[in-house]
């Protein structure tokens, strides 16, 4: 490649390094590590790798690609997700059960498929080519988070609790937690939400900018720790009801044969441990409590005295804060310690419950053809989170974005930030 | 009782009324169409004759009148629905098993506690006594029109079809519907809700008013027919992924195992029918479509290029609609006729869906104790619906009311009310 | 009818009483008792009686009365209990939900079948008809036991435990057990079953005679007592694998969430109690243990250094054995203390697990037609049981009977009698 | 080892080549493949390449070979299959889930207790140890047959349908079925089973001998083939509820949602194809009906006015026939065709229901301890197989084996051979 600086060029090297970043994530697993579905949402590392590869074949090289020659036709109907406009999909939770393509073919079809990528975007893209491949690296990142998230819960549910070599270990806790303070964020009527139109890529659910309005409102100047969450259990918070929507009162199994701590947290010899990717420690106390269901997060915030955000005061208050994370890029795959300041690590530490619902913004438009089913479709029986987590490629995390998950669901990297009315 | 005018003589009054209206509704019923549970939903009407004298007899008589006797101390666990602030339940979906206390004892019981509120109102309420009755009251008109529901879905889910007596035969459907007219409304920064110290009775999670951006959009002036339903129908609706959300889609099996069209329905020698209170009749072209969930009503808008609206845009219009329903208290248990004119029977007719999550509204608090239990809990995983149907009693019916049914639910009386942007 | 005692009268003489005796049973229980469905596998007492009814209708009235008067068409359909043969079957789960008809529909029902078939015998029978009035009769006493212990599930498993007036409470609990004694049995090659063509009625199932090799074999005097089984939970019975089954292992839930005592069993303050139809009582240590899976019987059995006798072994030593009952008809709901002597109480006790898996004898030949759907396609996954409960019609005992159903059913009277190798 | 041909030094050989067969099924499939569990049932093929050298560790190194190293004390736990007295297993339905140990790890772990069980034989084993070293011999040849029939189950149900490189194309199917003869057997009270403590290795449920009564009967010369159970499908085999079993048709989903052909079988433009190892292939319509369950035999036999032969009627007539079979060790993955001859191929073809229930032979005494559990504790629910098939080892295959699974379990190699009275 010349290294003229161009557009077509910075594309060109963004779409390689989205790409080799995923090869990256899995390349020092043995090869049975890539296969295992441990439950239906936790697909196989593999199947994400193939899945990420069929998202380019089949929305960039097979309508703009010239003389392409896809590479395997039978992966049409096995690495389709979701897309009912494309065609029939293998079922989801029979993905742990496809030994073949192998590992090895599927890598090879990443590399068939980055060759015609680059081919594409050699001879000068098209803006819908251009839009479209902005698309498939996110896409892409967005798989990458859920490769690292599924590949904990293949691996920190097996009795060997394996580690993943790139994860460094994070340090050891001698850190107290500041107390808890707050800041008051001035409401009214304010846009929100991002451009379609705009220069940096989002996703169609982010879109349109559209008004709302929010009244004063505090929020927390930093997420819940693991102390603050140890208090909860200890008050008897996962035996009283009064402190539980009905559905997590269920979840809980009413009686409490459901869960009794955070997802990945076990007692050893009397201590409470949990297990990261680095290997299994000791509870920290100062860190941000993680892998928590909405359910477990508006318990606590009401144990609290407070109640979790709106996604649309979470979003007005995110224009104060900076980033600061713990990015999984650098080999952390848990979310860092607390750093200070008001509205601290809104952006990369780890995604936080809101109270809202996942609907579509008021003149919502999803995307023309199959392209459309990315978002629009999962609108119902969902809750926004926010923020990004350590397991969010950085290049991914934007304060416009909404993620959305299920009040159960707990091996996404998910806390708290209380808020509460003036 | 003296014939002066007073509010207590009212209160009395109205309390008696109230409670008549529960024992009409099954008077001319055998015993044995009350004591079914054709699902975990649909309580036996028993149930809801004990349950809702419980809820006097707990919230009322216990704590405030003096030599109370209480009727039978096992009732305290019998007929507590989901009150765990008052103490453990007997399992819901159980509720039909339960051939004790018999009916005959169930309509003693309601005799017994009738006579000591009489007592209780009697000597002079206070304030919180007052306010607990009109609870109650709201509380029983809620049961009445679950009694209904519930009734409709253990008769029509029978193959014999039994009828309920006192229902009379919608008329013949000569009608033909009016072409789907919108009414443009205004947006702009509105208060919305009710008044916890309003002088009418609303339920706590109305309250509090609260301000909400609305951006200016159409509303449908009538409600959807079921000639335009079977004309989605005919045109694959409910084989059209494209149409539907993702868990809409799942709820129909994917590949269309499940639902085909709304309940009650059902084909004979290629003619569509449909179950009602006062028996099978063959669908009416120009009546409403009716029990459906909001999965179906999701399809149908996106088939018809609109909407559902949001519960903002709905109590929007709803000011400047009138009431206009059939009503089950006139022997009507199907919705009635479209009355004509703009947003034509918003109140009274049946129950339209929402594109809302139920959720709370800012600054809304819970009552306190186990009443706050009453709607608090169920903030989630819930859609708003708006309006009150045919089966809602008349004095319960009004502009800010917000009931809250799961997506899938069809056993109410849910129809379609259509939403655009200008 | 004239009072000559002719074997026809007797029939009509018969027929009567069978009829009678399950009006009797219900005679006296409130309406709301007569539908309730606990579970599939108990069905509601109306059903019963309509469905006893339903057979008489099908397999006798309409091919052989002239000009019968269907009672009801609809019937067919609903009462129908599992004769593929005759057409398709209301399911058997939703028994329950079936408000109508209604009680005193089916008992009208019941008039107007025993009206037709008492013109039928009056005429004078031929063969076939007297041949299936008594397979008639038969299943219908059947049904009455079935009767008998589905309202005791129905009534027993509800929190208010309601009791059947005409049960006597068995007397008070003074004597002790007799200590377990054995009678040992000659085996050889013997004939076993029942002659198809023998003066007194058999079930296909029972037949033919054929030769069955027996070793030597001793059966225990008696049934094992509440008070052993007691001392089996004490030396932790339901905690140690190595005395059950795997299915039964797992059954209890691997590790021990699933049953921990027999059916009916609950602690109070303590002390065990049971629950009888006369009402609850404390365990009573000389009574005989029963309804207990037939996992729970093995597991006994091995923990006693025993095993269950096979049915071969069982009808040899039957042979030798006196009826000495309990029976229900006589207000006796509970099975009897030990009458003592060699093999006492093997008829009429309660039923007894065998170890033998329900399956054709050599030669068997199912009744033609729908009949042969009564017993023959049942061959498979179910254990044999003999003996005959306090819930047998009298009439209904006999040594060759074969009764089945699945290990882990407990709800009929079904107890232990051990068997060892010399 | 020294060239003395002694019993230790065959008993060495023997050990060295059944456990090198294991590694030889799997030698030439991709790592991918050997993970997967498709159902409970088909366990990953590395699980039992490390369950049978964990039976190995378990009853004989560590017992019996001084100074043993464990190879992983957590094996254990994890490749317990169901020895509860050995100790807690990790979850059957989760094997799949289990990427660590790495099949290099376990095909490791293979050496090393080969190792170790060379020098235990080599210093002059005890009887316990020759008896356990047998037994653990046959415990490997029953995995590899269950190696065979898991790898057919997780490559056929993947839509990509992989081969296992080392099978061969069964011949095309030129041949026609001899019409089906019958052989009579003279009946009488006649000895079965195997003795304890005969020379040859038998495991504990096929002793001890004992005496059985058999009527006279005919066995049908060959198995059922593929051409006439085509014939019972064509005649509404799979429609008609007379066929079949009440369990059978509610397996079929009553009104047949269920199966409706035999496992493996499928339609591609109008003509029936099935899976083999060595890939897909026109029905061959001349072979065995093969990978059926119970119930489908049971209604072939009912449809064709046949039977299922009991276990005894078959080892009867297993005296007079010979072995000839196909062999998976000699690359053949399907039965063979029929050799002819009257009682053909009733060893080594496929496995043959019977109509018998799994139980204990009279004065059956499973082994002491925890191999106890290693036939005795699944004795109930479940049916005998007898002959052996293409995936038994053939060292593996004699008369008086009893093999036994459920009813609708299709994934073994099950076939029918039909029985008849006189």
């Amino acid at each position: 490649m010349k290294a003229t600086s161009t557009a077509a060029d910075a594309l060109q090297v963004g779409f390689q390094q989205v790409r080799a970043a995923s090869a990256t994530l899995v390349a020092e697993l043995p090869v049975e590590d890539l296969g295992l579905q441990p439950m239906a949402d936790a697909s196989p590392l593999k199947w994400h790798l193939a899945h990420t590869s069929w998202f380019f074949e089949t929305f960039l090289l097979k309508p703009f690609l010239q003389a392409y020659q896809v590479y395997d036709p039978a992966f049409e109907y096995l690495f389709n997700s979701y897309y009912n406009g494309v065609g029939a999909q293998y079922p989801r939770e029979r993905r742990g059960q496809m030994s073949r393509p192998t590992v090895a073919t599927v890598l090879d079809y990443r590399r068939h498929v980055d060759a015609a990528m680059a081919r594409l975007l050699a001879v000068g893209a098209n803006e819908e080519v251009v839009r479209r491949t902005h698309l498939g690296m996110h896409h892409e990142m967005q798989h990458q988070e859920l490769m690292v998230t599924d590949l904990k819960y293949a691996l920190g549910t097996q009795p060997t609790r394996p580690v993943l070599p790139q994860a460094t270990l994070p340090p050891a806790d001698h850190q107290s937690a500041r107390p808890l303070s707050w800041t008051r964020l001035a409401g009214g009527l304010t846009w929100l939400g991002a451009d379609a139109d705009g220069d940096d890529f989002v996703f169609d659910n982010e879109t349109p900018r559209h008004r709302v309005w929010v009244d004063d409102f505090l929020l927390a100047d930093r997420c819940i720790t693991v102390g603050e969450y140890l208090a909860f259990m200890a008050d008897g918070g996962y035996q009283r009801s009064e402190l539980w929507l009905a559905d997590g009162w269920a979840w809980l199994g009413g009686n409490n044969d459901g869960p009794c701590a955070p997802l990945y947290w076990y007692q050893q010899d009397g201590t409470w441990w949990h297990y990261t990717l680095a290997g299994a420690r000791p509870l920290p106390q100062a860190a941000p409590v993680c892998h928590i269901s909405a359910y477990e997060a508006d318990a606590f915030a009401r144990w609290a005295g407070a109640r979790l955000p709106t996604e649309a005061e979470w979003e007005v208050a995110s224009m104060q804060a900076g980033a600061a994370g713990n990015w999984f890029e650098d080999g952390n795959f848990e979310p860092g310690p607390d750093p200070g300041g008001p509205l601290a690590a809104m952006l990369g530490g780890l995604w936080e419950w809101t109270s809202s619902a996942y609907g579509p913004y008021p003149g919502y438009r999803p995307l023309p053809g199959a392209l459309g089913e990315y978002n629009g479709k999962f609108m119902c029986n969902q809750l926004v989170l926010r923020g990004g987590s350590c397991a969010s490629p950085r290049l991914h995390v934007r304060r416009s974005y909404r993620n959305f998950f299920h009040p159960p669901d707990r091996w996404q990297y998910t806390g708290i930030r209380l808020a509460r009315d003036p």
